[in-house]
């Protein structure tokens, strides 16, 4: 089995330093499954995480992935060889950057039918962190009718975050206003779904005032959070809820809040796997990202896809996770 | 009738500020009351406001208390002449610091009928904020079966907050561990219910450890937020919840929060009389507190009582609160 790895941290001004590299299978616990990758999803948090510093001879990035099971654990029940499944998996383990993964049943879930691994392999670890966002941070509520008046702000629209957030959130009966900058990243959250796109541009308190809609109950800020904090509190409504998935650079003045009395989360959709806390929630969130799929109420965020799992192709999706301009998902067809 | 006002801001060691003055009573709004004040709570935040800048000749401080209804405004009609009631007010308003003092309904209740105005006057903002940080912040189940695996610490379980909100979180089914820094105060907090005190002198999560109980879902801090904002990351659970009433000194580091996703509250029970906003929910959790004492889940957290509503009953009030020492609540019974 192929594996692409860096064996130490790098910037991609260093160059590409993946290397391309066989591994021998390893033995499957009871509850692991073994999957052939057919497709990679790409995020940001595989560029931070390429540049964390390293604690083996060698890491395997990768948080998305749809494949087939080949082999199944001597405890596992609930997947058989044969079923595709799609997943993100856990930064404390190998990633999904290599032909063949092993991983525990309580990460996967089987996939959508219509789609394709490409599509499906789009939305896991996006998908997971809107959950958690939601229904965990937010604790909105899985009644779409008890929703209704419930208004969301999802700073930076377009993002893979923020485009299959604005569909799960208007499935779950929320008004949804999203922000972007461009003609076409307006046009594709719009596609997603959102009631209205306020440009990132402009202030933001003034163009939310321009909707006439009642302050928003929770804004979800996927980009710049220094930049956005001031104006967060600003717009949220008393006693709102501001939730980030994006570390600060700075230092903030938690008073900030106090007028307000505003609640502020760090969403961080590995918390779960670093603790090995409560993870068969992502399973459920996952089947439930299925469904919706089924029923036409999902579609899948991606936009691109790169031929080939090579060194060359990840660092390619690597520089464009960079560049943060990307709209929708980027993927690797694994052949 | 008499006030006690200040005149501008003032530290203690400026000497004694404030003055007595006899004002006319003002005309009722339609959903207004006017109450005879029988007995003053006072709270630490009294001392804030009192050095904060002010907009107006002289200023009432006050926000606890407890009275008799001397006249109802035109569209009053679920309280009347006579009735005995109890609030903690608006800090956008003429404090309780007077004889007479005008109120909206949606900040009233009727008093525990067993209970002495100065008994009475100990609970309003200090359980108003424990009921706004469980159930609007914390969001537990009003349901006590559901809260019977949720454990909360409380920081500085002997203070007014402290004092009520354990008694309030024990009522609703949770496991309540609170801190304490002397015997006196640890018996106290024991007193009111706490299943367990730390010894808040010591290392807090080696203190937590030696509990052998999972980690806390929620830690609610009434004492120096900055000292115990790292201490209080590393003891709440995974996706767990802090929420403070203390505002900070010094800016914070947010991206503590993301390793375990954890979400932080700046609760200020002002906030919905500031914004003016879903203000009818004072009164619904004051007419819990009433119902609850009714039925012995509760008991006033007065430990001491100033005779006379006087600059210098009210000084000395303010001097107990800044020594922060002080156990329970300080009430001034006016005579």
């Amino acid at each position: 089995m192929k594996a692409i790895v860096s064996k130490q941290p790098f910037d991609l001004s260093d160059g590409n330093l993946f290397e391309e590299i066989e591994l021998a299978p390893t033995a499957l616990q009871p509850h692991e499954v073994r999957v052939k990758v057919h497709a990679i999803g790409v995020n940001p948090v595989d560029t931070k995480v390429r540049q964390s510093p390293m604690h083996t001879d060698f890491r395997i990035l990768g948080y998305d992935a749809a494949g087939e099971i080949v082999e199944v654990g001597t405890s596992v029940f609930d997947f058989k060889v044969g079923d595709a499944v799609f997943y993100s998996g856990s930064n404390q383990r190998p990633g999904s950057n290599q032909t063949y993964q092993t991983i525990h049943t309580d990460y996967i879930a089987h996939m959508p039918k219509q789609l394709s691994f490409e599509d499906a392999a789009a939305l896991p670890l996006t998908a997971i962190t809107a959950y958690e966002t939601f229904f965990d941070v937010f604790k909105i509520s899985k009644n779409v009718h008890e929703n209704q008046n419930k208004t969301i702000l999802i700073i930076n629209g377009a993002g893979g975050v923020g485009s299959i957030a604005t569909q799960i959130a208007k499935a779950y009966g929320l008004t949804v206003v999203t922000t972007a900058g461009r003609d076409e990243t307006k046009a594709w959250s719009l596609q997603q779904g959102a009631d209205a796109v306020l440009n990132h541009k402009m202030d933001l308190k003034s163009e939310w005032d321009k909707l006439k809609l009642p302050s928003p109950d929770y804004i979800f800020c996927t980009y710049d959070t220094d930049a956005y904090y001031t104006q967060m509190i600003d717009i949220v409504k008393p006693r709102g809820h501001i939730a980030t998935i994006v570390a600060f650079n700075n230092h903030q003045d938690l008073n900030l809040l106090k007028q307000k009395s505003i609640t502020f989360s760090h969403e961080f959709m590995f918390a779960r796997a670093i603790h090995n806390f409560d993870v068969a929630q992502y399973q459920i969130y996952l089947k439930d990202v299925a469904q919706k799929i089924q029923t036409q109420q999902y579609h899948s965020t991606r936009t691109k896809t790169l031929e080939g799992l090579t060194t060359d192709t990840l660092f390619e999706a690597h520089q464009a996770m960079e560049q943060q301009q990307f709209i929708g998902k980027l993927v690797i067809k694994v052949i």
